[in-house]
This record gives C-alpha cells, sequence and structure tokens, in this order.
C-alpha cells in the first residue's frame, strides 16, 4: 500500500486528485493545506467538506498562509469565489488538525520513512517550510509530485510563468535545489490534453453523484479555461499529475533535466528554466527533476471516467 | 530597388547573408560591423575580404566592439578561429570605413529615407547606439529584420538565451522598445530547419566556385552544430533571416506579438520573453515585433542553391 | 523579572552577551543557535560549555543550520576556528535539546506571551521560520532587540554589508517587514566605541576569572579587528547590543525608523537601507524599526567591567 | 589656459558652475547638455539665456534627452519649472549647434588632446556614449570632475540615491569602467556646507548684477531645500564641484577609493557603493576614483562671493 501527502491550495481540481487518490487504493495519510488559488480558510475548509463528502474523515493540516519571501495574489477569476465555482462550502461535522502542516510532514515522514510519497499540487511552501527545520525528510520521503511550471515558458500568472511555482519561487527553489526525488508535471504539457466538449457532454450524461458533483465544480473553470485562457476546454493539471503518481506509465514521455528556479522579483519570476541540451551550454551535470514531456491521455480519462463512476 | 545595411559579427553565415542580398538584387548601401562571434578586428577583415571575393567594394563601417553595459564572450568553439573556420583570411585591396558605424547607419537612414531597411544577424549595439544619438532613425527607417532570440526558451549560449541576444541584451532592450518595425526569426524556429546530410552532399556535388566556397566556411559551424549542439545537420539562422528579408513569403506564420527583453545580469540574461496568450495575463496590449513562426525550407533552400549557382 | 531568549552563532561576543543577560538577572529561557560565524556544530558546543562555565543549565535548541534560500559562508577567519580563537571546546556535561529552536520560540512565546524578549546576535533565520510557522509570535514576544545591519553602507563582509544581515537577508526581511517591535544596533555605530588598548590593559590586570576568560576568547578577534579590519582595538557589536537590550539608557541617541533590507544576490546583498529624512523622498511613512545612533560607551564599560569582577 | 567641457542639465546651479568658470578664466569649449533636471529644451535654452545674459556665444551643444536603458523623471519640484524657478526664459540671440554633444565631447577630446577637462555636473549619459563610440576619449581627457552620488548612502531622489547617478546608473557604470581620472564629490559631503541664512542675506545686500540674479535663480531651490528636504539652507552640488575642478585645494580630504555603481531597477538603483575599508572584503584593488571627503566652506565662498562682485 502506497502512503500519500496530498498538498492542497484546494480548488476544484485539487479535490478531484484527493478522490482519484482514494479511489485509487492510496493511503492519504495527510491533506496538507498552502496559500494559493483563494483565500486560506476557504482552501481548508473546501478540504474538509470534500472529505464529507465520501466521508472519510482524514486529517488536514492547514500550513503556510504566505509565500516564504514575496507577495502574491489569489486566482478566484480562475476557479470562482469559492474555488469550485463562487458557491463557499461549509464543513458540517470535520474539522481541521491544530499541528501545522510542515511539522505534519515532517511526523509523516518519519512514520513513514521511506514510503511516504509527497503529492503537491500548489506552491511548495508547506514542503519547503518541512525542509528547512528537518532535512533528514529529503531522505525519508520517496518520491516528490509536482505540477508545477512550464517547459517553454508558456505561463498562465505571468506570460511565462505558471501559478504554483510563481506564487513562491523561494520556496520551489528551495525543493528543487534539496534533492529530493521530483517529478514534474508542467503546464505547457498539461494544456496539450483538455476535457474537450465531447467529453464534457459524455460527462454531463453520466449522472453519477460524482458526475455532477464534477460539472458542479469545474463549470467555472471550465468556463474560465476556454473562454479567457483560450484553451480548448478544460485542463487538469492536478489530476493529471496525480494520475500519474497513480500510475507512471500515464507518462509516456519523461526526460531527466535540470531545472533552475527564478526567484528574482522581475518579469521573469516563477519561471522553470529547463536546462535542454545535451550540448556545452548547460548550466549543471546532474539532474534534479524527472520532467514529464507527454502523457496518454486515454488512460488518463479512463481514470477519471472510472472515478466519476464512483457512486 | 531595396536599400539595406547589413550588420554582421562577421561568421560563415554573415557573408553568405551578404552574398545573398547581392545576388538578389538588393542595393547594400553598408556593411556594419559590431561585437560578437569573433575577435572584432577579424570580424571586420572577415567582410572585406568576402567582398572581394566577389569584387563588390562597398562601404564596411567597423562599429561598436563591445555591448553597452556588460561583459560578452566570443565564440571560436563554434564558428572556429576566424569564423570561417580556424583559416584567419586578409583582405588585399579593400578597406575599412573611418566612419562609426552607428554614425554610419544616421547618415544611410536621412540618404534613404522611408527607404532603409536594416538587417541585423548579429548584436544589436550598432543599432541601439544610432537611435541613442538620433531617434528619428526610427521614422526612417523602414523595416528591420533581427536573427535572435527564442519563442520557446532555447537558447545557445545559455540553456535558455539565444547569443545575440544575450551578448548585448540592453541593446536589445532599446531597440525592442525604440518603436521599429521589427521582424523577429527566433532561434528555436531557425533549428527546426538545418541542412541536412543530403543536402550537405548535394552542395558538396555543386563544384561551383561559390558551393566549394560554402563547404569550406561551413566546415567547421556543422561539426559543432551537430556534434556539440546535436542539431541534425547545421542550421542557417543569418541566411533564413536574410532570405525572409529578400522574400517575405519564406515565412509562411508570423504572429505580432510583444517581445520583452530580459536585460538583467542574472540566469535569464538575454531571454526574448514572449507575451503570447490573447488571455488576461498579457504584459502589454502594443506587439513590438513581427515574430516568425514557420518557414518554407524548400523556397529557402531553392535561394541557396541559386546563390551557390551563381559562379 | 525580564525574560529572555539568545539566538546566538556562538563566537566570543555571544558567550559574553549570555553571561551579561545572567549577571544583570535576566531570566534567560533559551539559547537558539544559528548559522552564522563557525561550523554549526561547534556553535552549540560553545553555547554548551559557556554555560558550564558558570554552572548554569539553560535549554541549548539549534536551530538552522543555514539561510533561508541563499549560499552563506562562516568567518572564522574572523573569530578562530573554535569562535573563542581556534580553541575547540567540548561541553562535558550539558546536552542539546532535540526541539528545533524555532518550534522552541514558538512555545516560549506562547508560555511568557506578552513579556518575551529577543535578543537577535547572529543571522535571523530561527526567527524569520518561527514566524513563518506561527506569525502571533509578533503580538507575543515584547521587544526583538537586533545587533546587524549599518547605517551608512559600512559593511564588514561586504563593503557595504553587515555578516549577520547578509548570512540571510531573506529571514531578515521577513523579521523588518513582519510588524515586530525592533531595536537595531548597527555595525557602523558600534565600530565608534571599540576597546581600547588601555581598556584592555586594565582588563588584562584585573586577574579575576571572567577577565582571563574574556582575554582568552578576545585575543583572537582583537587581533583580527585591530590588524585586518583596521578598527582601533576589537568592538563589541553583540555584547553593546545585549548591554542596550539590559538597559536602554546606554542607547543615548535612537530614531524610529523605516529600514528596507535588500535580498537581492547582487553587490547590495544583505545591506540594510535606512530611510533617513523627514523629506519627499521616503519609502514608507512607517517606521519599522528604532535604530540606534550613539552609545554611552562609560555605561557600557561599566557593564562589561562589572561582569568581570562577577568571579 | 585650462579647457573644460561643462555637461549640464541646467538649472541654478548649473549655471552659476558656468559663470564660475568663466570668471576664473577657465577656456570652456563646449557646453553640453543631458537629460535631468528639467524637460531637456529648457535645460538648452537656460544654457543659452546664461550664456547671453554675460554676452559669451560659446557653443552648446544639445545631446541625449534620456538615459541609455532606464526611465527616469526630471524634478521641476526641486528647481522649478524652468530650473532657475517657474521662470520659463527664452534665449533671443544665441543658437544651439546641431552637433550632437557625444561627438562634440569626442572631437574636442581630439583637438585638445591631453588637456581637455570634463565637468560632469549632471547625469552621464552624454560621456557614456562618447566614450561608446571612442574609447580613446579615455586617455585625451585629463580630468573627470562629477558631482554625483553618496559615500554613505544617503540620497535625494530616493532616500538611498543621488539624482545625477540614479538618472543612469548604466551610463555612470560605463564611465566609472572607463579608466577616465575621475574626481567625484558626493552629495552627502555637499549638503554638509550649505549656504546659511547669514550668507543668503549677505548676498542679497550685494546689490549687484550677478547677485540680483543669483537671488532670483536660487530661490526656489533654496525653498525646496530648506522646507522639503530639511537642509539647514540651499547647498550647492555643481558649484563646489565646479569650485574643486578650478581649484583643487578646496578639497581638503580626498580618498582614492574604488566606487561600484549599482545600475539594477530594484530599490538600490544608483547607489554609489564606496569600498571602503583598507581590509579583507574590499571589491578591489584598484581604486577608480578620487572622492571628496571635506571641503574648505570658506574658501568656497570667497569663489561666490568673487563671482558675485564680477558685474
Amino acid at each position: 500500500m502506497r502512503h500519500f501527502i496530498i498538498d492542497c491550495d484546494t480548488a476544484e481540481d485539487d479535490i478531484l486528485s484527493l478522490y482519484l487518490l482514494l479511489k485509487n487504493n492510496i493511503d492519504v495519510v495527510g491533506v496538507t493545506i498552502v496559500e494559493g488559488n483563494i483565500p486560506f480558510e476557504q482552501e481548508v475548509k473546501n478540504a474538509l467538506w470534500a472529505l464529507e463528502q465520501i466521508n472519510r474523515d482524514i486529517p488536514v493540516y492547514p500550513g503556510s498562509k504566505r509565500p516564504l519571501i514575496k507577495n502574491f495574489m489569489t486566482v478566484e477569476k480562475v476557479h470562482g469565489k469559492g474555488g469550485i465555482g463562487d458557491i463557499l462550502v461549509e464543513p458540517k461535522r470535520f474539522n481541521a488538525q491544530g499541528k501545522h502542516a510542515s511539522l505534519a510532514i515532517i511526523d509523516l515522514a518519519e512514520k513513514y520513512k521511506g514510503e511516504l510519497e509527497f503529492l503537491a499540487i500548489s506552491p511548495l511552501t508547506n514542503l519547503a517550510l518541512a525542509y528547512l527545520l528537518d532535512n533528514s525528510i529529503v531522505r525519508k520521503i520517496k518520491r516528490v509530485w509536482i505540477m508545477g511550471g512550464s517547459i517553454f515558458s508558456i505561463g498562465n500568472i505571468t506570460p511565462v510563468a505558471e501559478f504554483n511555482i510563481w506564487v513562491d519561487p523561494d520556496a520551489a527553489k528551495i525543493v528543487f535545489d534539496a534533492g529530493f526525488n521530483i517529478t514534474l508535471v508542467p503546464w505547457d504539457v498539461i494544456i496539450n490534453y483538455p476535457v474537450t466538449d465531447e467529453e464534457w457532454n459524455l460527462i454531463k450524461n453520466m449522472r453519477t453523484k460524482m458526475s455532477e458533483l464534477y460539472i458542479m465544480m469545474y463549470s467555472h473553470y471550465r468556463q474560465y479555461s476556454s473562454n479567457i485562457q483560450k484553451i480548448n476546454g478544460h485542463p487538469h493539471p492536478d489530476a493529471i499529475t496525480t494520475a500519474i503518481a497513480i500510475d507512471e506509465r500515464i507518462a509516456t514521455r519523461k526526460e531527466k533535466r535540470f531545472v533552475a528556479i527564478d526567484n528574482t522579483d522581475g518579469i521573469t519570476r516563477g519561471m522553470t528554466l529547463v536546462d535542454r541540451f545535451d550540448a556545452d551550454t548547460r548550466w549543471s551535470d546532474k539532474p534534479n527533476a524527472e520532467v514529464v514531456y507527454e502523457i496518454d491521455k486515454k488512460k488518463f480519462m479512463e481514470k477519471i471516467i472510472d472515478l466519476l463512476n464512483w457512486f
């Protein structure tokens, strides 16, 4: 059995990722919450509410409410005021833990030493803070799966930077420099595999409880993605990353690369700069991440449909 | 008749570009020399020597020997000690002008007001200096054709920066901000159209004076491109840009974009950052360049073969 | 009774500061250790050894071994390999705590809510990390006394930056932005009050146990200060700050200022930039620190002599 | 006879500096104009008008209207809309030259090779451009006198940067790196020697044509300096620098230093960072400027009074 922490700035795709893990029998030992998509308190509520929907009282650990050093902004325009559209859900039964997410990461890394996997579909502040407090987690955490950045400088929060890395590039730099066993799923790979109109309609017609939740949660994001971001449908950045973490074969092309993080305050803030050629202009001989270049869309969608048939 | 200044850091592809212009009946009113590929004095000699080969005494104006502000390095490893391989040619009959290239640009822009075109296949220091001395050249120069930068952060001097822009990003920033009518041909487009082994052998078998000169001049660069840069053959950054300047139809896809230049001293130095989406994360509503995305390789190679049959 | 945490990168002046607190009946509730002057493990040993000398088993909490983001270097050239000269002391009876310094700060801030004072004579990593984990410490910690930076850009690790701030400017930025009640004692004020030859000889002739310890611990630093740094004697950066914390009247001129921290990677790294004039070029209307400009050297030396007469 | 170019962003103190040179029998071979205090065209007019007042038709060369790379702002709030208060003067008889200031500098450096002195009481764009076009001026220009920067990070356009260097730090970096024989008179030295109320009243009572002009030109600046900048009177940055250029003994303490220029875009833009200690934290062993630390106020004021008695 695999043991995961899922680190969320809880919007619709974080929730789907959590569900994907559980549907696929992953042991989710903690849900950690970090600053990102929407106001922090609502992110915590969303995680608790999502667990209530499936009646699974997994510990939710609120963590960092801000990037290490820099300012950031939330993106309700993308995900709606509540992160799953404009609705602001309230958990009724479950409560968040008192322990800080970063301390929970340290404790769980010790408890599941050598087996714990960390799924970061969010800014990397919690993991960076945990590492700063206890660098032994590098040895204890088996894999770190990261949704973030881009290979070819295609951004979503600036023209050239992806949101998760942009929010806290200092945390990202710490994490990429630390020596973790990282798999990176970049934004400009993700957007090649949006949910098409046909797929969207197919899901609409499933009429399961999960499919209805899906349609409810993604309607705002789908509007934004197609109308404002001009993506042909809506992408699944977090869910694709999660699906790859569940089944690596969904990533059909991966390359080991050295990825530098731009943590300046200028126009390049939050860029992931990929050391690309095997030529004489390289920054480093040591890759620090496995970068995903292509995925198997069919296999991924099967995982989604499987989930939506859960109940 | 079209009037051109060609701005060179004279290596093999600069010389071929000059020949392409002349073979296609462009009136080359000046060859300006700028810091770049190899030591400055040899760049000047190469230009004079190249003109001697075809017996055309066009004025050669030595210009800036250094970037405006930053340090740089020459790349003899790429082009050979002499820029056309390791041979150091010496002009025998022609001499360089005493007038600084930037002053020549100002004077020629006035002389050919509204008609002059500027072909920059090199760092942009000369043009930037001319603009700083006399900003009226923006109105007088009809087109500026630039080989430089990249769309997707694929570099050749650092993992993410192309040489021409990297050498003098401050000059590039001045030029891109000035309001010129710019067409940009990026490195990561260029490398999709290398001269294949088949084409190289075809040229080898032409046995004209020009084809022999071509083989002589490009052998070093071809070695470097295929062995070290892992390009499948050798690319023609300057010659493709020149061919597009001669016949715009060679660029089969172009888009008007805002291109920001990174002129910091950090790892992003010299990046061209392209404002890409028509979304809500744009830097600017005003494109400052027409960016070439695709070219007609067949038409381009016809231009090359036509040139190599000159004599 | 006043309750203090003293945060040390334990060299000679940190030890003297600790002794000053205790001699003046301050309740030292914890000694926290942070990266800085010498290798981290020796800093911890020095603190334990210093406590053994006076037989006071106060909890020593090892904290951050590195700056948040940047690289740094230790300065054995200044303080000797062991921080109190080249001798490497080993504690014999006391042991360090297992709890991380930053977590100890959080707990002690809660325990001594509204009364705790934090004396930072070292880089600010531990305090910044504590704040990132629990920003309520801003309200709970009554005062933060900082030795660091400079008013007039006089540095000791670069020509313009002081060591404590330079080591972790990101941490310093976090701390100065957080809203703590800060008193800053800058390096370029400190160096106006070195221990003169006359004073040094007077101490030499005291022949108490403490005066002998003083001479032993400061001999290396005095050499460096006078021979290499060309200060007329050796200064007491930490001890002066501590003396001011004990008795504010030792600071004879203080001004409330806004202090910006340069946390770039360039030549200005670690500068403290003081918003100085009450003019129209200010950065901020809100001071974030009380800056000490002048001290009463006589009162300070009395405190030192009093300490050296302890036993 | 000494030959000077005076480079002006012509406000009141530039005009007084010009007059000081002429009154002291300096051969002013050109007045060059650069962006700075007020709109460029008015700066040119002011220079011509100032020469008309004393009936000396010295060539005025308009130069750069903008910094090399960065944006800047003019400071009419300091000097009034017209630079000598709010009055906008118009020259009636004299006209500006057509030659660009930087080209004039190159030509005059050749003409007065080894003898020419350059007095820069303004941003350094014109001199930097001249150097970029022809670096032989470093050998031909005997001395460069610069009003600019500060030793102790006391600014007037930001809390830590002086206006002349802030406006074009890139030009300043070029000039300080070029190898000129520089004497620097910093802002934070200048402000120690303001014209007191007593001196101001004394000048008011002189009732010469020049003293009346002085009172007229400086009234706005004096208001600003004393009321807004909280200087005790008004300082003479340009005129003190000019006086030192005329008679070096007015600078009573000078030190050879390496001065680094911050040409980033951040909060440290335009700082002059002085390599200060003869210690082991130096940036360079080679001074690039002679920095003035103290002046003889009495001698300086004698020069002023002598000038105001001219007619």
